[in-house]
């Protein structure tokens, strides 16, 4: 049997591929939101339940939070495992959609056909290319092409909080040769990417207090602290007028990029006016001594995701509030430890609160950055695969989203990671109408089927 | 027929104007929120039956706003008219009310028995203290104690929109000799006190907008600006170290308070830290050269009332946002002009925009303080009335919040206000838990008892 026959398998296989993944986009797995714990339930059930489809040995495992999928199928050659998560990420603010985000459609658009739904892209419709390349594979060989351990986490959106711990009492029904994971996307869109670096990612949400009710501004006002007024005061210092972070010893750990990477990245000739101008800016915002490229790969942020005090609806009402809050998220690199980053950060909002104003604090995440193992035989053995399939040569690139599995395979079970996937810059994962091309669907299946054949 | 005639009917007629009280309380009419035009067009109808059943001859207004009621009858002596509001302030966060806003009730608390629920002290129960008086007095006397119009709005608490239109377009339906105004407290919660200054209001909702989607901070954090990020450093520009506001000119027109009105105010007293405390705070937070009594009867400010960006649910979220947004107030103070400070203000936030981030605003009411007409007879006489029926001396105070009303009736009408009330600092107004005292509501019909017929 050749490679030909199950790439062939897969094209023709392709309507019932789509149709397996809009059943299970249908599902509005939101793990973050308590509201639909059934729902990331059901979604673990139906991966279960699929993978029993094509024979192999998977069952749903119950953590604190919500469940892991593990499958396994033995096969010949070397043993990898592979990770997806199955949870979305909330769909606010769901007026901007322009369809049920959980009822997805094949939709024809200028750049050509696209599944809209949220999770297409981020991460079930990645996810399901793995699955779709081993179930053509077993449909032509009758066989798996190595042996494969299939792990699935629910809870990739809402900071993994069940990961790590299962990982370290799981080490025996986890541990392989490599792990592949496929929660990435293209470069620039075009090109087919393999990570070598990857930001960390500590969270911190802050409630600080006033009052302790809410009052009315016109008798209490100037003489009653206003927790939103030192909130913002707070935030506002978070960077200076060159981008740079003022939380102390933030920078520790942060290095400069090698000299070789540098150079390979130059060659890339990042589009960096196109990447903006795609969502309607001009001018890269964070550290001005540094590239539009070092500001998403190399260097850390500080972004306020979230902020809320007072009266938020509809017209005005004049509250002095008691309370005030933000979620506030830090990417991280090189060697910058997490956890001393959350404690300093909260020792400087702690030193700039006036009398009667009270914080606190409480973390979600806290991941180190990662660097990929590229002398590791596979990173070759993929990147020829995917310049066969997509026709262009394949990338080393960073990447500025915080993926902690692959730390978490490397400190716990001694695992490499090959992080490579099919999304693209316009995706809007995280955003109403997110997609996934139908393009990016099928030829990531192919790709899958490829880097198989080359690395077992 | 004397005085005391009415003040025993009063005594005796207290539970029904409980009951009466009640019925009104339990239409959830607030202005602001569009969903409840319906509940602010019943409690009109409401005003509108009660004034009919004594005798008044009103009506319901139409206005492009909520409806204004408007009642007159015949009388001898000066013509006053009296003026409250009927929408309340919406009730969120619901969760903090140990009662449902709008099915009031009467509670014994250790400061004596209250009711409860929106709208109670501002202004349902104010308001209707006037009507009870009259009511009484219709009993005993078989007709007012004089010529009486009464004024009532459904758009206090949202800005207002319609009433200055409505007093320009209705000055011979609403031309009285002396505008008597109950939507303010009593001093200390225990004196009565007859306003002599009032804090203008200026209100501003901005809009900030970075990217033209949401964005994953991941992808897009470093390079991407987040209007977050702008709005909080700018907003925490607005006070300086010293609590003093940064827009230009903003101090333009702010008078230092008359040596014998801050004589007046020496001997009041006030408990800075006694009112401090009663919200769990110990340290006046405005200009830190100014007097705690300075803040909030004589001096201006900008407070932010409202912010919200990003991702505000349970859990995490690494989002970008496209937008952030803050609703700001300012009290006013002596002759700053509004639409200056408006200009000024829009002026300083587009000037501190960094490229990509643009601001759009909309205005939420614009009224300059006021300053009452001290030497018109019913001042004295009102303050001997209250003197009588609470046993302590009245005072003329400031009053820290904006009651636009009364610098259009002297504006558009020419007409003086006499402004008291029956509130107390703890009525938790525009907060959840809102109550009235049962003496505030007993006494308080009492007292206009007591000033018209000093005043008649």
């Amino acid at each position: 049997m050749t490679l030909d026959a199950t790439l062939s398998r897969i094209d023709a296989d392709l309507p019932a591929a789509l149709d397996r993944l809009m059943a299970l986009l249908r599902i509005p797995s939101i793990s973050t939101d308590p509201a639909f714990a059934a729902d990331v339930d059901r979604a673990a059930d139906w991966l279960v339940a699929d993978l029993q489809g094509m024979g192999v040995a998977a069952e749903k495992h119950p953590t604190p939070g919500h469940p892991m999928v593990v499958g396994h199928v033995e096969g010949d050659g070397p043993h990898v495992l592979f990770y997806g998560h199955y949870d979305v990420q909330p769909v606010d603010p769901l007026d901007l959609w322009h369809r049920d985000p959980f009822d997805p459609a094949i939709e024809e658009t200028p750049r050509g056909r696209v599944i809209r739904g949220r999770g297409t892209a981020d991460d079930k419709g990645q996810l399901m290319t793995f699955l779709e390349a081993c179930r053509a594979w077993q449909a032509v060989h009758g066989q798996m092409p190595c042996r494969i351990t299939f792990f699935f986490e629910g809870e990739e959106e809402s900071g993994s909080p069940s990961l790590l711990p299962y990982l370290e009492a799981h080490k025996d029904r986890l541990k392989a040769d490599l792990a592949l994971i496929c929660d990435t996307g293209l470069f620039e869109s075009r090109a087919p990417a393999i990570i070598t670096q990857l930001r960390g990612l500590l969270g911190e949400e802050i409630t600080l207090t006033g009052p302790d009710k809410d009052l009315h501004s016109g008798m209490y006002g100037g003489a009653a602290i206003n927790p939103i007024r030192v909130l913002t005061r707070i935030l506002g210092n978070l960077h200076d007028d060159q981008g740079r972070i003022q939380v102390p010893q933030f920078y520790d750990g942060v290095p400069e990029v090698a000299p070789e990477i540098r150079a390979q990245w130059e060659a890339l000739k990042f589009d960096a006016a196109g990447f903006l101008g795609d969502v309607d800016l001009s001018h890269p915002a964070g550290e001005q001594d540094r590239s539009a490229l070092e500001m998403i790969w190399s260097r850390p942020t500080a972004e306020i995701n979230g902020i809320v005090g007072g009266y938020t609806g509809d017209g005005f009402k004049t509250v002095l509030p008691s309370r005030a809050s933000a979620k506030v998220s830090f990417r991280l690199v090189g060697t910058q430890d997490p956890l001393a980053i959350r404690e300093n950060f909260r020792a400087w909002v702690t030193a700039q609160l006036p009398e009667d104003v009270t914080a606190t604090f409480s973390g979600h995440g806290a991941s180190p950055a990662g660097q990929m193992a590229t002398d590791h035989p596979a990173f070759e053995q993929a990147r020829r695969a995917l310049g066969a399939e997509w026709g262009v040569e394949a990338a080393f690139t960073g990447c500025g989203g915080s993926i902690p599995v692959a730390g978490y395979f490397k400190s716990v079970l001694g695992m490499d990671s090959l992080l490579v996937g099919w999304g693209k810059d316009d995706d809007q994962i995280h955003s109403p109408n997110e997609k996934y091309d139908l393009d990016s669907f099928h030829k990531g299946i192919r790709s899958w089927a490829r880097i198989l054949d080359a690395i077992r």
